[in-house]
């Protein structure tokens, strides 16, 4: 018996299908409610119907534009809070930030926590979001947060090459971890492109592959794809190591400026990503593969709302 | 003696030629700090001298795009705080969100509390700020917060149609205690543009204008500008209600979408304003007056910092 | 079905006849409790059932003496909160302090804000209230917060007037908004009494009517009576400028001092106020009529308690 | 060098007698600032004079009427805050609802934990009192505070009696500990008045007095003296058992109701008391002396100001 | 019914015994989790079954080891939050650091208000616990607590003296209110043992005992029995003035260094103590009897859980 | 010119060494105080010197034992707030539980936040530590805090190493980064150990060492060192697969169990460590080195103190 009575499902401008195919999932339909801008810039929601008591999930996947996604998502927030929600749970399949996460030069903000206390302020119950890019943002927030992963996923994408003497790469050593997180599922060894200083600049650094790619089916792993770079530019470097084919695989598809050009271009067999953040037609290209995960997400919101376990969606 | 030590003001990217007027008053230079944005959308702020312990102002009005500026000044905040200033001031000439300051209808948020909260969790430890939409916003926040009024600067540019019959006029009830308090700068009656109800529908309503106007000089005020419709309607009730001559004046210029058009094309004999926000070459018009209140803001940040008295600047 | 258990009200001692008419529109009886003052002048609270995860509604209205009902309040309230109340909602039909909502003057406090901070310190999860003086109060709690607005309630008394080419009249600039709100429910014209400075004194002032009551109804409307000074000043205005026949109408009849007298004494044909504030005998005269909130206030406590809207009590 | 800037000292209505003394001790003059009941009974602060960066004192003793003395203490605190003063210190030389600091029946409040956080929360920086009613009380409080005890004083009053074969008597067995430390003062025995229960009634019980006070000269001890019966009680028992003179002595004069009369036809010799609560006229009567704790508190505030020792006052 | 779901126990290191025999009453089974240390000496939690909306007890005594026990208790705490548990009561038998309740001198912490302040920043939602070294601690929290007593369970033990002309013997003067509610379960006197200061040495203090012992049985009563000097230091003054018979009691077994051989050795007829602490073979010796607390703390328990009376257990 | 007045630096039990040659490098005397614990298990502060206004230094490494440790610095902390010292500035060289910062599992703590929650509830202002486990712990923080590291310190020790073919190896994915830091000290390339699983189990892995390492000196490096046998096993890896020398290097020299005795009996040339804990005779053996940080530490406190950038000790 769920402690909370009716789940309810809002979203803001940031990525309605996505929360869409969730509630399809869920065999319900998207709660009612408006969120614009007034002619001032000035971002305005308003849940349409009653929701006292109810256990409210606001879907909002924060990408592009990030500080106008996040700022909705907060105003969501307030109002079910004023609203009496019974319980909110914010669910933020990709969380914006995530790459300010520390001070690693003097005098510069640690944004992703910021956003944890804004959430937390605006009155959030509980978080529950996909793939960060640091584990330990978990522990930016005190209020519960279930973190998804789509690993698994997107490794069954490329069960196939199992057989193909498979190496997972990371496309520089901060991503050696996740790389062999997948490389887990694939039962496969792992690469790692780092980039050694040229003298004592820091910004001129050469690309070297470290273990053995030479004859091997590559796939370049990473938790997001932004301009494309760094995946193209690891691909160029799998390649001179004598890797036989390209593949690429991410969690979240920010795809900025030309990065699908970019990545069409390139040597890449193919790139699989998921819909945390929304595809629109221009950003699709031949060779990109996208697998949703509204069905985790549904799966898991559905785990939270009934008292169940959502760590046992991972066989833990 | 000022009890923290030296005076640094910093600003991001929404109004920096208003931080810099501020600077020339005070003989500072502007700090050194750089505030943009990555391509993935996401903003950075790096403040580029050592501020321990400084008394630090981070000047930045919240205009369009008003979720990435409200976004630039929440990150300096952060980055001040952790960077382990001594006091930090936040100066927002113009506050954003500031109608949304109550529910006046069901499920929607407070967002000017939410900014407020924002603010205070950043690590502000006081905010000076300018002509509040309502006053009991400062109430959102329980730091220190000095609110200065450019009524009086504005009144000054209308002193010399004292001799005129003028009259002062609102353009909605809600304004009218704005309208009495500048009346009350320049010796003058009100009147008021009351939209009352036809039939049931709250949506029509016909404006009529409750004072006296027929043959006097009419001063619109109102505290911001935004599309200019509000202003433009009033201005064409008191025409036919027999104002001779009509003027408007409002503190903040927001002039959305057309507003500069609408505002050159109308019955205005001319507009003054102040520069809290940003009014770039397209925005200007023949008949638009620009006050700065760069010396308000930086009178009160050298008191601020000296321990003086910010109402004795306003006789108080 | 409800959330939380068993409905619990329970009362201290500003307003018992009011607490105790709100549960005969619940069909329930009061919860015991004693409040009391020691012999030290110090307050007291014991509730004398057992409320564990109850939902337990505290009414008082925070009037005369305002201190000792605001303490009484919240102890109640930690008392609750420490007795495991399953939820607290606290219930002001009059709420204090609300006109020191803001810094009008500098070094002064802004006691509504405090009071809402203490609120929500003492523990409470909740706040009914009633026509405040301004909505944004509403914005100094983060805690859910339901306004009832007794104006339509009053409106209906008045509703005879409406053939009489009536004029709802606001006894200052700043009561404009509440004139238009209760001249929308009467589709009537509003008109201002507005006091103008005489020289450059601020506190001389002349009290002029703005907008048309020659030859009409005319209907004061204020949130709340104190002295009487200001509706008494309102009616000798109106009746100078031709009105026909003066009511007066407000929802919190605070009749400090001899404001019974003055009103009874005026040229008012009525006076209609609510219940929200206790009047003993000597406060009420003829020609005061006084209209219940108990059953907004009940109905509502009953929609908190089961979930249901409170907004579509409003037609929301 | 004191770390913050000219000390001020401010008062309410409490005591002001007693602020006066203290500045005669510090040199200084009382801080100007008004503090009043509006005609609705709702209390009100200003401070008259610039306080930004000052080293602020708020002295106010609660007591009678306890919840007027507290609010308006509560006020000014959130006034000197928005005021921007460097630092609050809340002197407070009657702490109130000492006696509520548990919760010895179920369902009822612990007020002083409740009062402690209000005076937290309303911005204070420390606290400055004098003889809790118990020593945890500090501990309600997680912002700096030095407690003063006048015991030293008050036995010096008594210090002739050494000689007298004296004997220390608690007025119940909660008071020992009290008694026991002021007999360290004066080198003597104490006794105790103790109430055992009569049948299983917990409200009949008799008074024994267990230790040995025949023949000697008593003491009695308390920290405050409210309506004088639990003193008169005791000085009846001890004279039941032999006691050759009686005197008493408390910390804090409440002297509720009758308290005076009591006391005065009592078989006390004398009864010392502070004057950390004011005593005026018609409570004063033969035999009570008062001795003033305003150089301790003065003191208190010059050593907090300039950063001295306070611990140091009482020989740590 | 319950507001949360199924109740579940879990316990940590310190004092598993007493948690089964808690869940014995409760007919329920412990829970699953493990906690223990890693090489590098830092406890670790892992709760191994779903708690989410379940209504979570945490039973952990916090004895010797202390802050191993406490850090324990606040790792587990943190778990549970995080794992979304419905309710999180922590069951405290022995709260630690209960003597570091004040500011007894300058410059020391109040260690038991900052465990009050880690236990609810951790995320506990209730405390249970018994007889606190003082009442007042309960005031170091603002989330509910629950206070059990096991004096009554103690007194029964000692039912068959009350024939025997029993004393009821506190330790010291600051033991003598304990002393007086052990002697009302028994009806009887209370006599102190008093230590008064041998000149001015604060260190150097002989024991006196005030009331009357000579030829009565003497019960010494103390919250907490330490190393035993106290309790020997006692037994042998009532013994020198003239005590028949010398039995002790107190709640919480510590028992530290050779406390065990040291009332084994004393004149001592019997001790009785409860099992709020583990009291291993070693500790156990002749003339030592446990009363065990299991049944208060699950009947608690099961109260809590089901929206019962605590108070009603003792009657009020 | 500093803001707080006199410096003083205080130590608990943990690692006063390192606090003298702080202490040494500054100047100073380490400050006067009694950390110590009480027969009943419990720790206890006590400051012995007038520390009012102050700007005090708390130095305490978190090492074995880790709770007691622990509790001893926020019991200072509290003790030092309570004394009303002018800034606290917690001086962490080891932070412990610094591998417990994410829920990499179902239902555990993050207790590297709770312990950053619990050190900003004693009430420090600010921290500073070295080389935290994850630059993210930074963030679980919102007071200033400055992290430094002694990479550069270490790498001094191996640079006659940068001729001989280096390569500095991680001893697993998760150490690459860290890893490439101190390469690029050292211009050279790294290498993993990398651990692939075997089969489905997650426990049995197989250590590969992917990138180049025949033939070349080897530079194991971590950021602690615990019972060793990861370096231990790294170093064996490396010689399999022709490393000609193999070094260590790691900041924490934690050292549990057999640690010294395994890291004596390997395969290593030298073994290069910090004093961040204490290093007691039993723990070393030849060929291990220590090299110093109190003069970073000290040098950081000079500037914390003087106002002066941290950030330029690192040549930001």
């Amino acid at each position: 018996m769920p402690m909370f009575e009716d789940l309810k499902v809002f979203t803001g401008n940031s990525h309605p299908d996505l929360a869409r195919d969730i509630c399809s999932y869920l065999g319900l339909s998207l709660g009612a409610c408006e969120v614009f801008k007034f002619s001032n810039d000035e971002s305005f929601a308003r849940i349409r119907e009653n929701i006292r008591e109810k256990d409210v999930f606001l879907v909002q996947s924060v990408g592009r534009p990030v500080n106008d996604s996040l700022m909705e998502l907060l105003i969501m927030i307030d109002a079910a809070r004023r609203a009496s929600a019974g319980r909110i749970t914010t669910v933020i399949p990709y969380y914006p930030y995530g790459r300010t996460d520390k001070k690693d030069q003097p005098r510069v903000a640690i944004t992703a926590r910021l956003v944890a206390d804004f959430i937390s302020v605006a009155g959030a119950d509980r978080v529950l979001t996909m793939n960060l890019h640091a584990g330990q943002i978990q522990g930016f927030f005190n209020i519960p947060l279930d973190e998804l992963t789509a690993i698994p996923l997107l490794a069954q994408q490329f069960s196939h090459l199992k057989d193909k003497d498979l190496v997972v790469a990371a496309t520089d050593v901060g991503a050696a971890k996740r790389a062999r997180y997948m490389a887990d599922h694939l039962d496969s060894p792992i690469a790692i492109i780092d980039k050694q200083r040229l003298g004592n600049e820091d910004r001129v650094r050469a690309a070297n592959v470290i273990g053995d790619v030479e004859g091997k089916t590559a796939l370049i792993v990473d938790d997001e794809i932004n301009t494309g770079g760094t995946v193209v530019a690891a691909a160029q470097a799998l390649d001179q190591h004598g890797a036989s084919e390209i593949y690429c695989s991410a969690v979240h598809p920010i795809l900025s400026d030309k990065a699908s050009e970019a990545l069409a271009d390139s040597n890449l067999v193919s790139t699989v990503v998921t819909d945390t953040l929304p595809l629109p037609p221009e950003k699709r290209f031949d060779g990109l593969k996208v697998v949703s995960v509204a069905g985790l997400l549904g799966e898991a919101i559905h785990r939270i709302h009934s008292g169940l376990s959502v760590g046992a969606m991972f066989n833990y």
